[in-house]
């Protein structure tokens, strides 16, 4: 049976809860399919009613043991959960592929946890729009919550992670000079702060690091980022999280501020799509359009700069109708 | 005195070998000052004679030392090279702000070495094409050499290692499982690998590891990576790194395709300036626009999705000189 064509029965099978469905939902939002947009544009109403929370953090902070002890948590209130594991520097997607993922292999024979790596295939408008797309699948398709866990710190990790209504930032001790590895970023969006291996001497002063660092920060907080401290291989202090992460939610909740945040987040999607589609545009009118390949020859010939033959571009994609530029 | 307002005067002071005003137009740059664009239009026809090299790696692998090598062998050969290190996780800019950056500190005496730290401030265009702008600056300054050192290996750091005529991967022994760090983008990029600190005795896994990733790649190659060990701190084989570049450089410029890199870079960047210009319209439309503030209302009610709002605002930014969308 060839899904690809038939988006309706795809949208369909999630809102009817068939796990391929939404499988098969993630793998035309990874192909960047046609299809995938009249999917999600179609599940997007009813979406809203998961909890999103991302997990970052530099490599080997144990965020994938931590991220499945909490999956556990979610199931033992019977509430469901989506995990998408996100790695920008792979170009592998699909199951269990991340070797961490192989932890998780628990879980998998669960209907209610669906869990899904995504690498860099792909994905014209960049990783962090094709995760919101699986976010909302995760969503529609019924999930309470959605963790959405990254590889790193880099760039892509980051907006990946301000996808999320709680931001949980793993940290380890003793990670060189570690008040290094926090990056700027990162302090800008980290909700909640787990020192995980916190059976490890040096976490009082990673603890001092991150306070010290959110001092220096010195913005005005109206929630002050939690600080907890696990051992995530043997579930120690996972229950502190958990709870530190639903006092999070309380705050937004209560404040207002969840509200905004996802009308932040929506708004920034648009003008990610607009430019999405704008740079397809861009593209496709370099790649048939002989006086760009003319430009493109002089800017080689350093008759003409990249700059003004990109606005010779501009031009033309927007005006291509009638007017010539 | 305001070289702001002035940038024929730093054009010319760039072109007549005055440091300050290649400082100074490094700075509009990271600033996103239009007269930025001005500059690097004015100074591009003078581009073309630097030739560049990318350094990138995981952090800790000793690239700031193998660059600090790289500026005393061409100085010994009384070339001239600048050296932009790009830190995608640091807002900060300027001087000697990167900690590594110190022990470059004994070629800061020396006019014919140009030394910048670039980090993530601004740069709406991205921190690959802000840095593309800063590599025109030393190349029409009149560098021979122009050296990018990215900290890691991120999607951005990897755009930045793209900007180079020949990229070199430092990688280590005996990190973690090596195999598991030298990350899937690097091995489509790397014409030379490095292997540092090759005084420890997991040495020959990481060359075998290598090998063995270039054998699986299994891409036909016109050029086979160099692998070359070094051990940066004590200067062991950085003269071989050195001629694997020029070996390198010569490959390119015999075989035509330094003339096809140079010519596909730039015409990448001029579909990134050309989005970046789009971009900028769309999210000037967003904040003025009346109904894309009503549309943005309707997504949030869930009334309408987060794609067609964003294709009302690509008809509404192309359309609304004269006909409404």
């Amino acid at each position: 049976m060839n899904f690809t064509s038939d988006s309706a029965s795809i949208v369909a099978g999630i809102l009817a809860g068939t796990r391929r469905a939404a499988a098969r939902a993630i793998s035309l939002i990874e192909d960047d399919d046609p299809a995938a947009d009249t999917v999600v544009r179609e599940l997007f109403p009813k979406t809203g009613g998961a909890y999103s929370v991302g997990f970052t953090g530099p490599p080997g902070a144990g965020k994938s043991t931590l991220v499945d002890d909490m999956v556990q948590i979610v199931r033992s209130q019977d509430q469901r959960v989506g995990v998408i594991a996100v790695d920008p520097n792979s170009p592998f997607s699909g199951g269990a592929i991340l070797g961490d993922r192989i932890r998780m292999m628990r879980h998998t024979v669960d209907p209610d946890v669906f869990i899904r790596s995504m690498g860099s295939r792909g994905h014209l408008g960049g990783l962090a729009l094709a995760s919101s797309r699986a976010v909302y699948v995760l969503d529609a398709y019924g999930m309470d919550y959605v963790f959405l866990e990254t590889v790193g710190v880099g760039q892509s990790e980051l907006e990946v992670a301000e996808l999320a209504d709680t931001t949980v930032v793993v940290l380890m001790p003793g990670l060189g000079d570690s008040i290094q590895t926090i990056k700027a970023g990162i302090m800008e969006i980290a909700d909640i702060f787990v020192v995980n291996k916190a059976d490890h001497p040096a976490v009082h002063k990673t603890i001092a690091d991150i306070k010290e660092l959110l001092r220096i920060d010195g913005r005005k907080r109206a929630w002050t980022p939690a600080i907890v401290k696990c051992v995530a291989t043997t579930e120690d202090g996972v229950d502190e999280l958990w709870n530190a992460i639903g006092k999070h939610r309380a705050y937004l909740e209560s404040s207002g501020e969840l509200e905004l945040r996802r009308a932040r987040r929506l708004e920034r999607q648009i003008l990610d799509v607009a430019t999405a589609r704008l740079r397809a545009r861009v593209v496709e009118a370099s790649a048939h359009d002989a006086s760009f390949k003319e430009a493109l020859g002089n800017v080689v010939a350093r008759r003409l700069d990249p700059f003004s033959a990109a606005d010779l571009l501009v031009a033309q994609s927007r005006e291509h109708r009638d007017v010539p530029a």
